[in-house]
């Protein structure tokens, strides 16, 4: 099959969607090893070279909170050559990460709520209002300074501690960030428990609440082996942001309440058989996932990535 | 979540979906070990104890071709208890084969073609033709004893020799089959590379050809990760039979050119979340391919079975 699917179009899809990778971000914070500054940014700039041009670099957060990711500024400070051709959002929770980016260029940043009360506690320790109020003075400082805020959206389908999550109550959050100012939300399955049904009433209660899918990007987790199913149904209801990470990076897929995140390699895959564009040359991005499956010590969990590796 | 998806239907799907559970053919024949007759018989009991009515048991093929299911007789003729309410079709190459079958009473066979040339060469040393009149005696006479035969349909979406696959080719063979007399074609992604508008292509010129959605079944493999997003297409086009794999056994999913078929429980996670009946405990089935595990020797490749093993 020379690494390629064959193309068929399925009618009422869009003919174009924008990956938003996550890899170097949500993959690498949740390895349980530091990974050097200068793979990271090697990560990064294979990644611009396979095509993408939306790649979440680091998280402007405090190095106490999250060590992988401690060294944000020595990386974001090495892509400033990338930044006038490539999207690269950062991940800011509160004014001083927000100083910390707009000092190094950023020009979009991403602020992470929960549409949980008890994932709020657990992953901020603050309610959930209270994490809103951290997010309202940088979203309203970013915006004004011309920089883009996505919101983070987490538990939107379910969560491990409260179980399955009300549409309304995901709807209520996501309206007061698009309030504040975000450009775009992402709707997180962070757990992975999300069946195709539940996407679509989730965007259509976001559609009645005035937020349509131009909005709206979802962020799937494999856990359940549901994620580019879960992708259909939303690119069927005229979502073209959808989150992934290269290789499948994003804590142990085989772990409780796992967090694998949509391999990159099997959205495009399935993106690239239906003949929707997205710019990205999925070889290099086997490749690339190899190399760094090489510097992690363990292969990558895309059946994609192993499919097309074993043929190499 | 208590091991269960939240139920959100998804509109335009069916009620109800037939499983075709393969795995103790078409897993265990592509296990390198023989797995013991008691431990498949086993299996078997402990897949219609978890309330599937479907289960392909074994292949009446000569020994020395498959020496994994080298003991259908033994096996077969010990689950006659079932038959009476239980489905447990049987794979049969041949009117030696079907005479076998028959004798220990078997009410639903198969047989096995392949959408290719090559493949069919590989798979059955006969050109396509030459399978086909092979089978065509064996139909024939099923037939007239009231049994019903089941056509599987190898590499409908790509060949691993020949590459993308002409649907018009496909829809002659399986043409071919249903006019022999199979009451149902089971459509085969033997290498796992199709992608959602393929499959709806595919059912489109099969109806296009008169052969209806009543008619077909779906036989995907995650080869690239594509099957769960494949059945949704299938779904959205009216089939309501899909074959599945518990534990998704079937060969190596790593390997090149790799056979892993669909699981079962992520099968059963998706219908359950969209509130389509299969009659199915997904529990009971998590527990059959963790017990299965053990026996292998290595841990199912199910995401759904990793993450609810792991919680238990």
């Amino acid at each position: 099959m020379n690494g390629l699917p064959m193309v068929v179009p399925e009618p009422g899809l869009p003919t174009a969607v924008t990956i938003h990778e996550v890899g170097p971000r949500d993959g690498l914070q949740n390895e349980s090893a530091v990974v050097p500054t200068e793979v990271k940014a090697e990560f990064i700039r294979r990644l611009v070279d396979a095509g993408h041009r939306t790649v979440e670099a680091t998280s402007f957060v405090p190095a106490k909170w999250v060590p992988q990711l401690g060294d944000a500024e020595e990386l974001f400070g090495s892509l400033s050559d990338l930044l006038p051709d490539v999207d690269l959002p950062v991940l800011v929770p509160n004014e001083r990460g927000l100083d910390r980016a707009l000092a190094l260029g950023a020009r979009h940043i991403a602020v992470f709520a929960s549409a949980t009360e008890t994932f709020a506690q657990r992953n901020l320790n603050r309610s959930l209002d209270g994490a809103l109020d951290m997010f309202s003075p940088v979203v309203t400082r970013a915006t004004g300074d011309g920089v883009r805020v996505r919101g983070y959206l987490s538990m939107c389908f379910g969560d491990p501690w409260e179980g399955p999550v009300d549409v309304a109550q995901v709807v209520d959050v996501g309206v007061r960030l698009v309030e504040m100012g975000c450009w775009q939300l992402s709707l997180g399955d962070t757990i992975g428990v999300a069946t195709p049904g539940q996407v679509t009433a989730l965007i259509d209660a976001f559609g009645q609440a005035g937020v349509g899918v131009d909005k709206l990007a979802v962020h799937f987790h494999d856990t359940y082996g549901q994620a580019l199913a879960n992708t259909l149904a939303a690119l069927r209801h005229g979502v073209t942001t959808v989150d992934a990470s290269t290789g499948g990076l994003g804590g142990c897929p085989y772990a409780k309440s796992a967090t694998g995140n949509l391999a990159t390699e099997d959205l495009v895959w399935m993106l690239s058989g239906l003949g929707i564009d997205t710019g990205v040359d999925l070889g290099r991005l086997v490749a690339t996932s190899t190399w760094l499956a090489d510097h992690l010590g363990r292969p990558s969990p895309s059946r994609t990535v192993r499919a097309l590796a074993g043929e190499r």
